[in-house]
């Protein structure tokens, strides 16, 4: 008996799918999904397989630390499910715990990656600094009790500004590692209580941001001058840059594509 | 045999302690005290017992309900704790979860009454209105989809500038029930996709803000004109003015005194 001719099985069209999302960090165990551990970019690949009906895999614009939090982070994956572009957010927040939402999603070419296409992100790190801690803002600030002196911390944060070598402020690096990035705006500004601080480059290292912050802090605090930003930063010796400062404060804010 | 002198049992002096008070009201089944229920009241006396020796009622400026926050609450209460001024919201605070913290203390006269004295008080309503909820902010804001008409919402609200009776946007009163209040300031404000809702008054009914704040919306999402807002207000009916929004949005931002 002659076999039934080979059908080439070609599967349906794959569609690459981009969403926005902003995720309050405060319960997971960061972005990148870990065996055992409740993280955000597991709970968006259950919902996608929920809704999809086959798994995915999520590719954030990069990993957020536990407890760190985002209002614009990018991610993409690719899918046969057809669902229209509106349709996706209402569709995966359903599936969603309240602390996850997916803010817009949208179609983009297949060659479209959240990791590697990312131009530029936009951080801020808020301080709140008074005397009394905040009961509302407890998981989205850190909490600095002696007066911060604004304008030192924004001389120092312009040296940070550029392309630079930033080894000293980043975290768990090789030696291999390529640890130049390019910063092209460092603010510090003032809402009542709340002092933020906004960065925006071409990408950061491991733990960037929070030693950049805990520097700027010393100099808030008086401790070092605004100019050992700029030492530190020509040192690329970690030991000499400021502590990390808390997970909580961070949110990223947003990434921007070509 | 001739019984000891009565000695006059003089207690130490006692003092009155003003608190200025931050919570969040997202755990706590409102301000005041009920039995087997965790209150933002009840949080506080314990914390007062612990530090003081002795148990005292903290008077507050009026109930919040559950979920209601406030960033100045004020209450008093009477002790015979020497405790100076500066020391209390430290003391307090490490006896208190981080979602209530005492931001103030300080000593005021004996007569002083955190409810009876309170002369003006203003809240704000938080309502996010864009196509998705907010996971940072899902605790402290009201979700509206559909967009808002922010001018005619600000129209509407100028109606309930004055002297009123404010019968129509209270809830569980008795007939005898005094309903006048005076709102000296309403007022609907835009920050991005937030849209806050300001009234500071003489005082306002239970749950009046609330009912406001819904008839507002009505006005906003363009189910009934600004001129709405008056005709319910002179109609006296409850039944005329929109629902209460959600307890989440709304917060306590400061209590006046002489």
């Amino acid at each position: 008996m002659k076999p039934p001719p080979k059908k080439k099985r070609k599967g349906p069209p794959r569609r690459n799918v981009r969403l926005e999302i902003e995720y309050d960090g405060t319960r997971y165990f960061g972005w990148q999904v870990q065996d055992g551990k409740q993280t955000v970019q597991g709970e968006l690949e259950r919902a996608i397989r929920e809704i999809a009906g086959a798994p995915a895999t999520l590719i954030g614009s990069g990993r957020t630390d536990a407890g760190v939090h985002a209002v614009g982070q990018t991610a993409n994956f690719h899918t046969a499910c057809r669902i229209p572009d509106a349709k996706w957010p209402l569709a995966l927040n359903a599936h969603l715990p309240s602390d996850i939402r997916v803010v817009s999603a949208k179609e983009v070419p297949l060659d479209f990656h959240a990791q590697f296409g990312a131009k530029r992100k936009t951080y801020v790190y808020t301080v709140l600094n008074r005397d009394v801690a905040s009961a509302i803002e407890r998981d989205h600030c850190h909490h600095v009790r002696r007066p911060l002196d604004v304008a030192a911390m924004n001389e120092g944060a312009q040296h940070l500004v550029g392309t630079h070598d930033f080894r000293a402020f980043g975290s768990e690096m090789s030696d291999k590692e390529k640890t130049v990035r390019t910063i092209d705006k460092a603010h510090v500004m003032v809402d009542r209580a709340l002092v933020r601080f906004l960065f925006r480059g071409t990408g950061f290292l491991y733990n960037q941001v929070r030693a950049m912050v805990g520097t700027l802090l010393d100099v808030g605090l008086g401790k070092v001058s605004p100019g050992h930003v700029k030492a530190v930063l020509e040192g690329k010796d970690r030991t000499k840059a400021g502590a990390n400062v808390p997970a909580k404060g961070l949110c990223l804010i947003s990434v921007e594509y070509e």
